[in-house]
């Protein structure tokens, strides 16, 4: 088995100190953790350089800074280590710079743009791995678009050399691309024709649907290793311009400088730090302040916790401001982002995730009815924004989510969002006798939030989702807005799936998760994927659900990644020796 | 390698006397052909019964007749042999019984209504017979809804005992479902728990986008092996009503009569015959009267050819009626359907189909007018829907289609679908000088068949998926409704992917093909199956798109499939043992 995590160096591995040295595999193995949390001090892999209201991000990859050493991250190509600092800069830019309207992404060489993900790496890495990577890779991506689309953040593709595979891809993602016009730079996506494996991050799906390429030119495209450049490249649609070297960087600029006029974000603002996150990990638990969680791995489990604010909220965005990085619903995202992709990456044999809340309902109101009241307000608008991305993380993570909605929880608006991302909710029906007779029961509350501003993939809330062609349900639960909904009442709603009592509880809990871990996980992961997002599909939807299994399913098949497979024997001079036969 | 055809009287290998042994696999194994042609008198497993309006399909499967001799398909389980007879059932019920306006699907056992696919052949045939069994299936069962939705023919399922699986996602795809109310009889998706395997025909796409069952309850009924039952089921909305024993049979009449009267169908037509057939199949060559398939195993290749109509189409439809089956759109659409599903199942290493056409454009266009003229009458309507569906077919064929146009082909109206199905087409430019330097240049004649009545799954037109999203050069197309295009002005309007004249023709195709059958057969079926769908997506294109590669992944994964895999050690006493990494 491949460890991903054993170079020295790496910018992914900050923090390793106060962590144990690994977690052990199902197979015996131990395997190094990957750890998000990183800052631009830290990166070896991208510049970052603000001149307001234009920002340039240059990728300049670190051959010899890859997770992983038993490969080289050549022709800046990428692997997990380059992604996780590109998500945080992408972030950083968000909330850290609102004087940022633009941001050019380009490449430190003049040659190379980006060769994609780096192909010994997912050659030679463990399925999962590679799986998890495309992964989180596809979701870095659409929060570029994110951004471009809603934060007043336009991003351009500056493709100063030859963008292939990922690094193609990369480009899709942003707004407008320009391709240097040099007879030798091109884009392509070559992973069909070189790799036996799809682009997987994304780019059929924005070939077609996002740029409007011909079927059968994307078709052509796509089978075409030396791709295609220059005009051709404008009139197929694969880039918005082809711009020659000597007006490169005037142009650049000048384009940049226009989307950037287009935005709504104030020019003069201070932006909002994002400190380092207080964590600790251990092989039981993971802290930060507001999320924490306890891994079971015997019953394959991990219960994690939502706390409430502990104070109401501001008075207004001013406050918000000075509490900074520390204001509740920003440091809540941030921990429960980063406890999503610690567990996802680094978890993956605890199958089933209880979520519970701990707190005042009312206080959550509060902070969500200030972000909703202040949405005109740059810094409001990212935390909703950011709140949305990571309730969508949630959403395509392959474990079975289980709400449990207890006395003292606080289960109201954004936190009411847990128990419609989870497979199933429990709310107690009473109280539990023994340990506090006096309590409140539980309630939920539904609110503001749970109705537009928290959309999932497909473009729909999850409460919408939930009632899909059900307008009459809905409509009873729009009439009980704000509302304290105990456990009939929510049961009988079809906001919460049951509704046991005290005397059935721990059984009804237990019994769940045991036959959840006992299914088979790749049946449930399907099961999932294809249950939570019903309805309309959207770009994103069919990147996570359709793109992400048909890779998933080609990197499983001895084509790709059998010992005669392309993927294994591309760059040893040997042709794959492939089946012929068509499934 | 587990041969799917060796049982000695199947319906489903009738007419193999005129067909060699068999085909030799890439292995060297033999694997006998399937073939689709059936008919009711040799049904094994289904009895069709007719007292207009109504008529009763009843399932009651041959234990012993299955298409291989290692299974039993007991308890009304099925595999592609009881299919093939469905297929042909449900396609005689719309045409050689327009009388028949609602029919009843049900089951010849009280206990059990049909138990799904049969696990022991899901879990001994390989991987490629699985994915195809389940593609076939799954167009069937979309073809009920079809014949429900657009034809007056509306399917009910009287579900008069346990339905569990694809036995329950047959009844999902009918119009009403009754299940009978006896406290034993019910409902269930046990795949997840049980085979380890997801409901492979769309049970759980038309759980949450047809029926609208809320998420949390579809996942919990998915886990439950055992099902749901009685005034439960219907208020999970998992059927429409539960009806008590002794109810049955008069509350069953009386909804197939109640459905039926909703019908546009004529009550006293004559329908028309489906004669068998006349097919001759070689190792080399496969031909009927206007369809015709070289077979080059060496390239890789199927190369198809459809003729054009020979004469004038008859003055109304009376005429066609007069003609039968023998008309001309009938009869070419009866035999492309048969040649798809032939190739498809026997012939799965030509992984490139060549498509031409030879003919008259302007024959084929009237008779394509006459078809539209006629939209109100049952016979020109269910023509329509025929070809629709078989294009359909086409659209999820995971084969390379390349569409050659050529002097004396007729790529017009309906033929011009075919161009337009292909991942590219070829059109000369110029004439063969040395065949026959007098002939007419190659014309593609865009017509009114093009414009509405043949959507594809994704409930757009070919042409509009292919300029998803532009608008302008729709515009400039339907300009030039019914003129012929020549290559140079076809390729400029974006109609065909290139434009080679004689000198570069052969070449070019040859190239073509060529760098096709090089590359990863999988990585292919990929990139079609996420280039042809553009835009929006339906229960159609979910379950052939996303249902099906969820499905394909999970099929290759150690955890259904490897020896100690559910799939495999289902029936056996013995609990599967599952790798627990979430993927």
């Amino acid at each position: 088995m491949t460890s991903l995590a054993t170079g020295a160096n790496s910018a992914a591995q900050v923090g390793r100190a106060d962590q144990a040295a690994g977690t052990a595999d199902t197979d015996g193995s131990m395997q190094e953790r990957v750890e998000f949390r990183t800052e631009p001090a830290r990166y070896r892999h991208w510049r970052l350089t603000i001149d307001a209201p234009v920002a340039t991000l240059t990728m300049a990859v670190d051959e010899h800074g890859g997770l992983a050493d038993d490969y080289e991250l050549k022709l800046n190509s990428y692997d997990l280590g380059v992604d996780i600092e590109l998500y945080d800069a992408v972030q950083r830019l968000r909330f850290e710079h609102p004087e940022v309207h633009a941001v050019v992404l380009t490449s430190g060489s003049d040659k190379v743009f980006c060769a994609g993900a780096n192909i010994r790496m997912l050659a030679t890495a463990e399925h999962g791995r590679k799986v998890n990577f495309c992964k989180f890779t596809n979701e870095t991506r659409n929060g570029i678009e994110d951004a471009s689309a809603n934060s007043g953040q336009t991003y351009i593709a500056a493709v100063n050399g030859t963008a292939s595979g990922g690094g193609y891809e990369l480009a899709l993602a942003c707004e407008h691309i320009m391709l240097i016009d040099d007879r030798s730079s091109a884009v392509s996506l070559p992973e069909v024709p070189l790799l036996g494996v799809l682009p997987g991050t994304g780019g059929l799906t924005r070939l077609t649907d996002k740029r409007h390429v011909r079927r059968d030119l994307a078709d052509y495209f796509s089978t075409r290793p030396e791709g295609v450049a220059g005009k051709k490249a404008v009139s197929w649609r694969l880039v918005d311009e082809a711009v020659p070297r000597a007006q490169w960087t005037t142009m650049v600029a000048e384009r940049a400088h226009e989307l950037a006029a287009h935005s709504d974000r104030p020019a003069a603002a201070a932006g909002i730090r994002l400190t380092a996150l207080s964590k600790t990990r251990t092989d039981a638990e993971i802290g930060y302040t507001w999320v924490s969680a306890t891994l079971d791995r015997t019953a394959g489990v991990a219960a994690i916790t939502v706390r409430g604010p502990d104070a109401d909220p501001p008075a207004d965005m001013t406050g918000v401001r000075e509490q900074g990085a520390e204001s509740w619903t920003l440091a809540l995202t941030r921990e429960l982002d980063d406890l999503i992709l610690d567990l996802r990456t680094n978890e993956p044999a605890l199958g089933t995730w209880l979520l519970r809340t701990a707190g005042d309902a009312g206080r959550v109101l509060g902070h969500d009815q200030l972000l909703l009241d202040n949405a005109d307000d740059w810094l409001a608008r990212e935390i909703a924004l950011y709140l949305k991305r990571t309730l969508k993380r949630l959403d395509v993570t392959s474990r079975s989510l289980i709400a449990l909605i207890e006395p003292g929880s606080c289960f109201a608006g954004s936190l009411l969002e847990l128990t419609l991302a989870a497979e199933r909710s429990y709310q107690l029906d009473g109280v539990f006798e023994d340990e506090d007779p006096d309590a409140e029961p539980a309630a939920v509350v539904l609110a503001a939030m749970n109705m537009g501003p928290l959309p999932m993939g497909n473009g729909l809330t999850r409460l919408r989702t939930r009632f899909l062609g059900d307008e009459s349900s809905l409509a009873s639960l729009t009439g009980r807005i704000g509302e304290p909904l105990e456990a009939a009442e929510a049961a009988d709603l079809g906001l919460v799936t049951f509704a046991p009592d005290d005397i059935d509880w721990a059984d009804e809990i237990r019994l769940a998760t045991e036959e959840r871990a006992s299914f088979s996980p790749d049946a449930l992961t399907g099961l999932e994927a294809n249950i939570r997002f019903a309805g309309p599909e959207t770009m994103e939807t069919k990147i996570f659900g359709r793109l992400t299994a048909w890779q998933n399913w080609i990197f499983n098949r001895p084509n790709a990644a059998g010992p005669a497979g392309a993927l294994r024997r591309f760059g040893t001079g040997q042709r794959a020796d492939f089946d012929r036969k068509r499934v």
